[in-house]
């Protein structure tokens, strides 16, 4: 179970940070070999792989159109007012994220530049198979991806896909469908096959063989739209929380799998205590009990002197979730300075923010929040600089550039400018 | 010298528009030698490799206070007035870019979730050595770093840095400076050694062995700016261009490296004709004529029959650098979708971008404008994403994210929300 750690010296707080490591090296060559074989057979190697991984003999990668509409009809009611009800939230919040809007700066009189905000063109999405229909992050990709403007978005997922992720999908306008998974999936939406159109950038989450594809493949030209590890919640409670609230957050991280982290920061005993008994408690229930058991392995509970002490640790972990079940939750998370995104107050579990509250829940793991952003409309856009200089203008810099270029030993870059003004001057 | 190529067939477009590749399996086992020289030698291992690959035998790898200081005094009064002027200028650009305001949304009452932009902590600028002092690029980075309110912001650059490198580095508010250079370099950013700090995020220019480190440490919890490729200018250009500005901006790019591509693309025959007679002309006179020789042997100027069918040819290359010599740029401007940066006119000449105007000259290369930015303040901060549900909120939501994470098989996350509804409803 989860050890307890009391009062650590801070030059033991890097140690405590640790995430739990992963051998990936042998996996490598393997996913080179099926980079390599897509790269070669295009949709022959699809159809083969696919046989030989999810032992599903397929015919035609491109879902059909019927296929899609029927999934409406296939999932309960209950279910579809649920997605829809998310998928509202979710666009709401994202809808607020987009801005379009240029602002023209004349830095010196007759140079003017500005920035203009672009939709990434072509996006594809990769949707793991495995036990469960991960429709969530059907919404969680597609909805930013349909308000930045796209124009072509298409999702791989192994066979046989799930009405429900097929539903999401469609909520989102996504139309082209494949039924592909695993590294062959992320190579068709890398290079593009006959059946499969190539892309511009990459999301989803997968197992480690999608994960290893998808940092490959940014090596040539493929963006992603982050590195993967593996999922985790740091939890800071004073005695103000609810045992029983904390514990169920802790399990719900624990639940994602076996390398999951959880870790909890704590500035009373009590209150750790308490968690842990509650934790053990409502473990037995679970179904994915033996799962959550091997993640609480790489867990931690550590008591420290106060909540401002907590925030430094939590700031050099640097949790993808963060949720502060203390007093004045909102002043503490002022504090935050590395995070992927922050639950405040009891009510407020990150299972909302997985599903419906309105943020994203694909998020910066591995500590990768120091230095990333989870998914938003941001990561659908680009923004290209323009600038437009008059004869005026590049008289009042001109002689900058000539100067600096000439300093750096480019000469051409110097003769670009003299040579327009040569022309001026006359 | 360019190759030209009059009314190709669509069909023969993407391969006009390919990169020369890069051959970097052979150096990559090199980088990974140097990288794990220094995660276990560290400093040791910094001061070794400077004496095998820059024959400089350094003491201390940070710079002291006094030389930083005395750099001002030894570069040229009119360099430094040039640098000022390009600081000011970028930094005006730069400053209109940071947006810290909150936007609170309300997605279902009792709902409210918010994106906080805060800086990063950590940041290490590199500037590569080599024949020309790349003061520029300190620029480049450290005015956005400087902006975005960055922490701790570091330079490396190998021995001996040059006084307007360190004139520049001074202005953007650096004082931590080390003399290292290569993967090297690379590898004290991403691990920290005793004498350098390990940082969240690496920016910079640098030869195959900087890009190579750069993209390795990527997967060890580092982040840098892009993936890194030869520079590449295109130009669209028709009969109301000038011959000689078009061939001074195409030579400008050329004399980058002899992997730098040029792409000139025209309505007009004869002005591709007089371009490639103005090339030739202005080539003889540069100290780098060998270097622009082999870059103009990449190098296409290809005949298309409207404006319009550039911008598709332009769009499918996504050039970093894209030059409108051409009457009303400004309107065919607005319908660039790939590409770095825009130059508008016959008098916005690319060297002003790369030195002066105010937009930065860090861009995405090789095709990577179709999904990345240039370099911006957005690079140098991230966006958290905050929410706060109160307990009615979690009525409104609660039994949405219940049947979500039920049908996702995930019961933990379905428990967090039911183990606090049932105390509420209390």
């Amino acid at each position: 179970m989860m050890r307890v750690f009391t009062y650590p010296e801070q030059s033991k707080w890097a140690e405590l940070a640790k995430r739990p490591s992963e051998g990936i090296g042998a996996k490598e060559d393997a996913v080179k070999a099926i980079l390599q074989a897509v790269r070669k057979q295009r949709d022959k190697a699809l159809i083969d792989l696919t046989l030989k991984f999810d032992k599903v003999k397929i015919k035609n990668l491109k879902l059909d159109a019927n296929t899609i509409k029927k999934a409406e009809k296939s999932i309960s009611p209950a279910l579809k007012k649920a997605i829809d009800k998310a998928y509202k939230n979710i666009y709401k919040f994202h809808s607020t994220q987009l801005n379009t809007k240029i602002e023209k700066v004349e830095t010196t009189p007759g140079v003017v530049c500005w920035r203009k905000t672009v939709h990434l063109e072509k996006v594809g999405l990769y949707i793991p198979g495995g036990s469960a229909p991960l429709f969530s992050t059907v919404l969680m990709l597609g909805i930013p991806a349909k308000i930045a403007g796209c124009k072509e978005v298409i999702l791989c997922s192994p066979p046989n896909i799930d009405a429900a992720i097929l539903y999401a999908a469609s909520k989102c306008g996504i139309k082209k469908i494949f039924c592909v998974g695993g590294a062959q999936a992320i190579a068709a939406m890398a290079y593009g096959t006959k059946s499969i159109p190539k892309v511009d950038k990459i999301f989803g989450p997968g197992n480690s063989f999608v994960t290893i594809a998808k940092q490959l493949v940014t090596q040539e030209g493929v963006a992603i739209d982050m590195p993967a590890g593996p999922s985790e919640v740091l939890v800071i409670a004073d005695d103000s929380a609810n045992a029983a609230f904390v514990a169920s957050d802790l399990l719900s991280q624990a639940e994602h799998g076996p390398d999951s982290q959880v870790i909890l920061l704590s500035t009373s005993k009590k209150l750790v205590d308490e968690v842990i008994t509650e934790v053990n408690a409502q473990l037995k229930a679970l179904p994915r009990k033996a799962i959550a058991e091997k993640a609480l392995k790489n867990s931690r509970a550590i008591i420290l002197k106060s909540l401002d002490e907590a925030m430094n640790f939590s700031n050099l972990y640097a949790p993808e979730h963060l949720i502060l079940a203390c007093k004045n939750a909102e002043k503490l998370g002022e504090k935050v300075i590395n995070a992927g995104s922050v639950f405040l107050g009891n009510y407020s579990p990150e299972s909302a923010g997985d599903y419906a509250s309105g943020t994203n829940h694909t998020l910066p793991t591995n500590g990768y929040a120091r230095a990333y952003s989870g998914v938003s409309v941001d990561s659908l856009i680009k923004k290209i600089t323009f600038q437009q200089i008059s004869k005026d203008g590049l008289k009042n810099i001109g002689n900058t550039v000539e100067i600096m270029a000439e300093a750096e030993q480019l000469q051409a870059h110097k003769n670009a400018i003299t040579i327009r003004l040569k022309t001026i001057k006359k």
